[in-house]
């Protein structure tokens, strides 16, 4: 995957981290994921379309979700509320409308973003595309932040059926 | 929600399945979902931008989803392999791009589907976008379609940082 890619999620998560948490993140050496992803139990999906096709997760473990999401707004959210969904999808919103902006010369779209809770849930992505898992660091826990995104082609290579854009 | 933004995926649904699964499917009473869903093991989530933004999921319990991906592929794959995510993944796609197709006059982008797979997960939408939940019945299992979509306001109402579209 081309690194233009990668860098504004970097940069992003390193400002929405700094300036809505007050919260110094770590970010570690990102890795190609091949096959299942780790197991998570809360995860925010934001879907990329546009000149740039795919999707954007945002994973933690319940406990680290719970700290970040307490640190986000201020209060304490049951993790089962709505609330507290809205929250996590907001947190993975902000990050991705941030690197969006930093894609000079494309036109890219992002969707409102869904949050999955579960315990041990594993989320992929298609296995054309390639995903970059990228391991991050705060004090109040770890969390991994997976982009697979590719440049969108008038359907040159798509399965039959395939409208990914 | 306006029901122009629900036909679509109630006839594509029915399109795909008759076609590519050979499988008539009934359509249930859709209900405006409130609060958590109810536990799936594996969801394919498509996120929408453009004139409609918001997600679209396919949920189904696992042997469902297991009965359906033989019926689709022509053959069997353990779910928890790559290509039995594919599947799924490529199910979803075809019934949200289906169903875009029937958006007359809106200028409508889908991402590149997210296939989460775990016992028991729960799916969230933002909570200021109406969901609706269509349960499909099949010969080979119940399913159900979540539709969490709206039109495309220039950030009006939008919580601050909000970049939906």
């Amino acid at each position: 995957m081309d690194p233009q890619y990668i860098t504004p999620f970097i940069r992003s998560i390193q400002n929405v981290f700094s300036t809505m948490l007050r919260m110094p993140v770590t970010i570690n050496q990102p890795t190609i994921k091949k096959g299942a992803s780790a197991a998570y139990d809360v995860s925010g999906i934001i879907g990329m379309s546009g000149d740039v096709v795919g999707s954007v997760v945002l994973s933690f473990p319940k406990e680290t979700a719970q700290k970040l999401i307490t640190a986000f707004c201020g209060m304490e959210f049951p993790s089962d509320s709505p609330d507290f969904a809205d929250a996590v999808g907001e947190l993975v919103n902000m990050i991705s409308g941030s690197a969006k902006g930093m894609f000079v010369d494309k036109n890219v779209s992002i969707s409102c973003p869904s949050v999955v809770i579960g315990p041990g849930h594993h989320i992929n992505t298609r296995s054309d595309t390639p995903c970059v898992s990228i391991p991050c660091s705060t004090s109040q826990g770890d969390l991994a932040i997976e982009i697979a995104i590719r440049e969108a082609v008038a359907n040159a290579g798509a399965k039959p059926g395939t409208q990914a854009a």
